[in-house]
């Protein structure tokens, strides 16, 4: 992201754009503040909104004022600013009223199903896949992730956007109108129990414990051109144990946009604001063996399942294990700079005490 | 329900047990109200709580505060209460954190099954069936639900709890304990859109439109004798356009109680308090048939899908139609003395606009 040199140009921007995040402190629903764009500073804002669900819920009122905050936050000129510590943040919205979780990028669904040696429908590039995720009581982006390795554990790193209220039937053209914040999330998914759950029909439940999101939640214009077509056009980032594991575009191979998503959701119901849709796990497909590792050359994975499967097609059989007590997954996005536009998720896996 | 006749036994009863219910007036989350046990009057009590998921965030305080206010009410001494209108009711919970549907009663499932020539797996009978349903916007009791009737529109009367926070691994017996609030529910399914998900292998998501609940919660204690081994020990009550078609015990034939059905959900993760929990359509057994209309001298349906699966099973081909536009459905349940418990659900089906 490049930033204006001209002076004035730089407040036009800063009044469409925003970054908020959520301290634990305060309640179940912690306490919102606004956090300057170098993620160094921030601010609580308790006259405007006490919390991220309490903003959205009231956005017309709250957007302005939260960017007035915001533009003096990053111009050094903002009374009660203070240093921002993502060990204090909790998700943005620790919990939320609708968490929506798609499977936008087709290459993804396309790998596990080639690994099994069975076709994809047609119907799977015109028709979203969706599950609806449990959104009562999410993890913080520095907690642990508590599960039994006997599960098969696994991260999915995903782009998701929060949206306002959406009517009923509303277009993708109106959709993307009505989409507020960005985050990143690391979809936890306990691989052991997804194929017994799929084949009692009704989908995933415990195969999808809590979610953890991005320290951060950005407005779309904050991304500047990196927001386009209802896309996030950068790579995002993840590392596990500390070594590079994938570095996709999110922007690339995704079959269906924000817009086409949040209006899936939307077809036999309304949305309330706050609602979180994904994009599920970003994965770009660099050729026919439906991807490639890092250390292969290519942009890596943002699941462990994927580099899984890709073993499998290639060798026959996977041989990298899910993760193990004490495997630290990482996941990021930076912009064109270098900064890091949401901070990171860091998620250790912990035995159930 | 018997009531004591003695005031000492009443009064102590009392102290146990309450109905609270959510006027839509007061902004997203409505009014919380507690509502006398006739459901003749009720009483806003902001000076507890605003909203129910507030008095449910702070259950240990609040409960014993708002039982007194029962107490009250129904003694004919409470300050400030009026009339309870069942029309001015938002569900319970106008918006939630989890809506978790079971399908407990497992006849329902064998039906199913059976019109397709297929066998029940044993597991079915040792582990539940659940999907997440949307809760970020709950239609109140008495709306309409709109929907095109291309969709297969059918109603699903069915019994749900509502509990505290629930740890990560709570046992049954553990689970148990956090049960807080007893409703029904109208969780609205749309036929026609169920194979085409279920053969995507996500589960629900479009065939699972916003559900209605019954216009009052009640506690557990609330329900006397027929609250036993976590299961509603009390007939529910079905009228299709103002004629009864079922009314089976809520009792029989529930494969899985409220408190493994909530240990299913703490299995992988922790359960925030007002999360909702539901046992999927009500349905015993009643013969080889697998169930018998209110016609034949059965217990009848809870929802459209039995009858017709059991018209498949005797006749070759369903001949009940799901619902039309204009078509109404009722749901109740009546304790021994003929009291209604929860007020009555009442949906019309109307056509998008």
């Amino acid at each position: 992201m490049s930033f204006p040199s001209d002076r004035h140009e730089y407040e036009q921007r800063d009044n469409r754009t925003m970054k908020l995040a959520t301290l634990k402190a305060g309640g179940r629903d912690g306490t919102l503040v606004v956090v300057s764009r170098d993620l160094q500073h921030c601010v609580e804002v308790p006259e405007i909104a006490g919390t991220l669900q309490s903003a959205l819920d009231n956005w017309s009122t709250t957007e302005p004022q939260l960017k007035e905050v915001y533009s003096s936050l990053n111009s050094g000129e903002c009374a009660g600013a203070r240093a921002f510590d993502v060990e204090a943040c909790h998700s943005p919205l620790p919990r939320a009223y609708q968490w929506a979780d798609g499977s936008a990028y087709i290459n993804h669904v396309e790998l596990v199903r080639k690994a099994r040696g069975a076709e994809l429908p047609p119907s799977f590039h015109t028709d979203p896949l969706m599950y609806q995720g449990g959104s009562d009581s999410f993890i913080t982006p520095r907690d642990n992730v508590v599960a039994s390795k006997e599960w098969g554990i696994d991260f999915e790193a995903e782009v998701t956007v929060v949206t306002d209220d959406v009517p009923f039937g509303a277009t993708p053209e109106q959709c993307a109108d009505k989409i507020r914040l960005i985050m990143l999330v690391n979809d936890v998914s306990l691989r052991g129990l997804i194929p017994g759950e799929l084949a009692k029909g009704f989908g995933f439940f415990q195969s999808k414990p809590a979610s953890a999101f991005s320290p951060v939640a950005v407005t779309p214009d904050e991304l500047g051109d990196a927001w386009k077509d209802s896309k996030v056009h950068l790579p995002l980032q993840v590392h596990l144990n500390d070594k590079l594991f994938g570095k996709p575009q999110a922007g690339v191979d995704m079959t269906f946009d924000f817009s086409q998503l949040v209006a899936h959701v939307a077809k036999t119901r309304e949305l309330c604001a706050g609602s979180i849709v994904g994009s599920g796990t970003v994965s770009n497909k660099q050729g026919d063996l439906f991807g490639s590792s890092i250390d292969n050359g290519g942009v890596g994975y943002c699941c462990l399942a994927e580099v899984r499967m890709y073993e499998t097609i290639e060798q026959g059989k996977p041989k990298t294990a899910f993760m193990d007590y004490g495997d630290r997954v990482k996941i990021e996005m930076f912009d064109a700079d270098g900064q890091s536009v949401f901070g990171s998720i860091e998620n250790e896996v912990v035995a159930p005490s």
